[in-house]
């Protein structure tokens, strides 16, 4: 079974022939997220940057000063993502043919779509007879203070793996990791929410830890997720999280689906309740853990004393079918709250507007995570493009909650949302 | 949070630079009834008839004769309209990247299709073994006498939010509001039905007063429409309304979504039912609310004294999700016939042909607002561009009331639908 | 409301002016069954003939030997109906655009969808565990022997309304009505079936004659439909119908939406129980209503004295919504043979392939009407071609009894059909 | 009824013409498995070879070394199937127009694609804290022992059905039957899985022969099948399966749909349960059935004493409408079981990942058989290309197992599947 290992080489390869080079890497990056074929080494391809000149893009827009032209920007460079509806709003249905382009990266056959079906089935009651006009949006996560409840998606390797890599960026020169990921986590930051630095199953320390100095500018405001490596391992990253004043940190355990092809510092695997308990009982910041689909796993989450978890399936991307994530999470909350857990329940995966924050708040979330808009602005207009789409979901979330009398989004009532089919 | 409002900066600029002028502005113009991006003055795009001349556009037929060709000549100057099926017969399914590009144009998310979906998952029973040839369409609605049950949908601003600005007219000279605006209302009027005028967040009171100055002209056989602005504003312009002799006029309060950003001469509320009850009070003349979603709602608007309400979610234009129309319409109904409640029900949102109108009948309205098929007509011809679409609608109700065996559109069984799904 | 006529004389303008002659119509011709538009003389057409050359069609085949080549000759030559697939099967799913170029071709909305859907949703058990080898296919229907349970659809006006005047014909010549109603015919009666020679409302007496003469050719193996017109008229064409031997007649009520725009010698109008009685009675032959879609209304033809119904919504072309005639057919049936009535049930809509005539049959009809794929095949191929489609039903119907253990056309066992979403 | 027949015999001249002589043929080749239409003789294409040099293609890539290579060969050189989505999974919508140009490929009507929406229809739960890191996915079926539990589809005939004749193949030269047949074989037996020789209905004797010499180079690690035939033909050609070594054969009683159209040496039949008896006492090595679709036909099986059934429409070929083979496996499963039968149960149609595999094991399936992935693999790659698509299967189901705590494919628990609609 050979095979398999020969592709993904194969895929390296190609990547590699497109004039990166490994030694050279020498600056800020981050590695993809995909359980499925992340075999290049982190820290590749900044070093573009060094060497060469960014291809020019026609009709590419310099500094754009609007949404739309940062997410014309944004899909001008990813030659690889079919980021399908481009019409100004951050939208992605899923449907392109990415899927197999790229690892993982528009999900696996329906998974990715379902998520986003999920909150287009929710319909929200409009209302307008009542007096609220200034809704509260702000909430307090795990000690950190949100002017909304939303955080960015935990993305990396966009460079690579979005076909972005030594391409044009918004400020006239090439395209590099460490732009994307400053984008995300500046962007977040100066918004008044909170944005995540990404681990990847192939970064080595050295690149970890020039990650965690990005994070450590934003002492506090900045956030970071370690993949589900050995315990050890897992450990050793988390002093340096700690070290850099991150507020709290997540492990995606939906990333072990690499198991059985362990290799040495690249080895993830699945963590029952007594591993969980082990990470919390070594962590001094709380622990989030990421990737949570059932009722029985968010119980053995709680149990083990996790923070907090995140409903999610990995933007649909480990496993070929999975159910949406808003389908699960009443029950997941529901199973939760019965038994008085406290902790507070995230939710992303197909988050594509202001109205579906606020139905995920119905449901019984405390905040999302949003992916994919907030990676499309970070690639087509950095710090200011994340800054720009974190304003267009306030101002959806704040008009949302007035049309449906919604005062304070730490009170949402369920009977918002109609379901429709 | 300041990138949303640079946005819309960004977005009026780009308008402004295609040489429109505010100062020169000197005609009849409607503004945009969106909740969310129309910061474009009022009274901007007309100006452009005197200056320019039109651009030629390629197969636009002047004078049009038929249906097909006036909806052929909406679609070539709507440069940012998808209506997406122009074959003939006023069909929009919402489907195209409009809701982008304009504001609430073509609704956002799924909401403006459910509206379509919903008319289309009700089948009509056929029925032909009875002796109805001659069906009764007229109507009665709050003491004006209507050929059809059937109104105008509340639109403007629609040389510019459709992109039909600087365009040609049917006339073979430039497309203006003012143009748009006469073919809805002298259109309907000439169809023995009614036609509004509306009223868009940023006009001046200046250009609602030109605009009263038209339904003047039909006086008792046009509408008018005021946003859901301050107490003070809305009794400024409710006099002028009552003056030019409108039988009745209309608030929009799913309007109020903008609320959070109120600005000076901008602002606009939901309305509680105190509220609703001072306008009531106020007014000499019936009060309908319109953007009722909840039968809740609509109870207040009965016990506040309105005239009629119209179940509407604005076209699902300003909330990315909402309910069908036609799926909350009969709880709505019932909720207010249950309690003794004898105003006259309207709905809008997706009606596309004049069985869609009996459906809405069945269900309980006893009038429908047909937006976007008039909206299209009076773009590509005018005046006599909407009575041919009525006359269209006409027919079509007709031959559907002989087809289902209903007599009387005073009077139609809900059981001539069928769901199917 | 003078618009729509002055649409419709419009285009019967734009007809006209390719080259018809009213005055030199002077040969076979049928008239469109469609109660919307036909104000098209019939014997039009037919008259180019004699008059001009075909436009030749690139890649269209002359004498085609199979029935793929006939199907592809008759997309070439329809103009304005969307036969959507026509990769080889005579499907046509209703999806074009055609529903407005050509009056009610293609259905409206989504009735004329419904009607294949219906049929898609109904799955057939395969079943190979038996010694069925050779099923018999053979019925009894108002006295007349069928090698198939299956008579073509009643359909004309096919070279106008499908855009087929003056284009070339399988036999290298002008295509006309009579080529298109003697395959539809002959083609029938060959096949050892039935095919319907249709009336059309705007038909004067002396073409419904002309047509009649064609029938007589076939005494006994052809049979002629009367639209919905006054009593007398009704009479007069009947005293025909029987004198050149068709052995039944139909007429199609649910033609009557036209009623409220009733014109000398062009009126249709619904027929109630007493008008049912008195043509029942004037009758020598057996009369089918067709277009019957509630069970209400199945009883009131049978206790008229019917010899048949025809489940039917008219293609889905006179109602913008109807449900699918699968969807009634079973109720139908329920109340006909709960109260003792053993008359054929038939029903049309949708037959696509022998597969879906063994559905009817499952469901409860003695037989079907096949109508879109029988008109293809006659438009691209003739007698011949219609020859060939029949041979294609009546096959599959074969195969599909053996590999469902059906013995009998007579005996379906409703079991075989399962319900699919 | 004859025209069916000519329809035949013209695709069979047009397959003549193009320059495949029957006289000349003289090497492996495997013929349909179509019930439709394969009157073409089999060992024709094959002689291409001896006499051709194959069409130059372009882009087409030779010794392909990764499998999205390999596809996307297989696409370049199948004109006349619709494989629609080449994007690199092997995936196959079965939407494309290829139903009616080649004999029942791509299926007819919604029976293939509702095969693919069946899996698509089912989520896996994804659960990740537990310890499950290597999970085990060998098993041993009717005494074969595979590295997983995947088979090949039984599939042949590509070359001219799939229009891939006189096509260049993965080596530079022309594409044969032979180069497709040893591609399936030599692949599956290289990954430790089992791959098929198929019989087709119009193969003579001699070409049966032939291919049972391939599945003798495997012996024990190939298996053939065998048409339902008379008695007497099948027990010849068991005769020869059982001599080249093959460890059990099947007979496709879902071909018997020809019946009707019974010829010397081309005779299908339903197989009752007597006659599924003689067949078995006849047999050395186990009979599988393939094509059940119910629960009562099934237990047939069982009783007559079968080794195992494959649960299968025909890939949605022979009948224009069935249920989807895995809403129908539930029910087979627990007939069987309940009745304490053991015998291993496997299923086909629309398994397109590994993650489809652990579904089908999810629903009580022992294995599954792979058609159209595979179909692509040999096509684009031969031995190497099928080899990449087993081990993509076997990646594909391990990584799913990890992600749903499936710790071996012989004890799949029930509940890891989630229905959604």
């Amino acid at each position: 079974m050979n095979n398999k290992e020969n592709e993904l080489n194969q895929n390296r390869r190609e990547f590699l022939s497109k004039g990166v080079a490994i030694a050279a890497a020498s600056t800020f990056a981050m590695s993809a997220t995909s359980a499925q074929a992340n075999t290049a080494t982190a820290g590749v391809v900044s070093s573009v940057a060094a060497t060469d000149a960014p291809k020019s893009v026609s009709g590419y827009i310099k500094d754009p000063q609007i949404l739309k032209d940062v997410l014309i920007n944004a899909k001008k460079i990813m030659d690889t993502c079919a980021a399908c509806d481009i019409s100004g709003a951050g939208r992605c249905n899923g449907k392109g043919s990415c899927g197999e382009t790229v690892p993982g990266m528009g999900g696996k056959r329906k998974s990715f779509v379902r998520n986003i079906e999920a909150f287009e089935e929710m319909s929200l009651k409009l209302q307008t007879v009542h007096t609220i006009s200034q809704p509260k949006t702000e909430i307090e996560l795990l000690g950190v203070k949100l002017s909304s409840p939303i955080l960015t998606g935990i993305t990396g390797g966009l460079t690579y793996n979005m076909g972005a890599a030594n391409k044009l960026a918004f400020d006239g020169e090439t395209m590099t990791e460490e732009k994307y990921a400053r984008g995300i986590i500046e962007g977040a930051a100066n918004s008044g929410c909170l944005g995540w630095a990404a681990d990847g199953i192939g970064d080595p320390l050295e690149t970890f830890k020039r990650r965690m100095a990005v994070v450590s500018e934003f002492r506090g405001r900045a956030v970071a997720q370690i993949k589900p490596r050995t315990q050890k391992e897992i450990f050793e990253r988390l002093d340096i999280v700690q070290d850099v004043g991150a507020p709290f940190f997540a492990i995606d355990v939906d990333s072990a689906g690499r198991a059985a092809r362990a290799l040495p510092g690249k080895t993830v695997e699945p963590k029952d309740l007594k591993k969980l308990k082990e990470i919390v009982n070594y962590a001094k910041i709380p622990f989030i853990a990421k990737g949570i689909m059932t009722p029985e796993e968010a119980l053995m989450c709680a149990e083990a004393g996790c923070g907090s978890i995140v409903v999610s399936n990995h933007g649909g991307r480990v496993l070929s079918s999975t159910p949406a994530t808003m389908h699960v999470l009443p029950s997941i909350v529901k199973a939760l709250r019965d038994r008085g857990y406290k902790m507070p329940i995230l939710v992303d995966g197909g988050v594509r507007d202001g109205g579906d924050v606020l139905k995920a708040l119905a449901y019984g979330a405390q905040a999302v995570l949003v992916g994919r808009p907030m990676l499309r602005a970070s690639l087509g207009g950095g710090v200011k493009g994340v800054e720009m789409q974190f304003a267009r979901f306030h101002t959806e979330l704040v008009s949302s909650m007035v049309l449906t009398g919604v005062a304070d989004v730490r009170n949402v009532d369920p009977s918002i949302v109609m379901q429709e089919v």
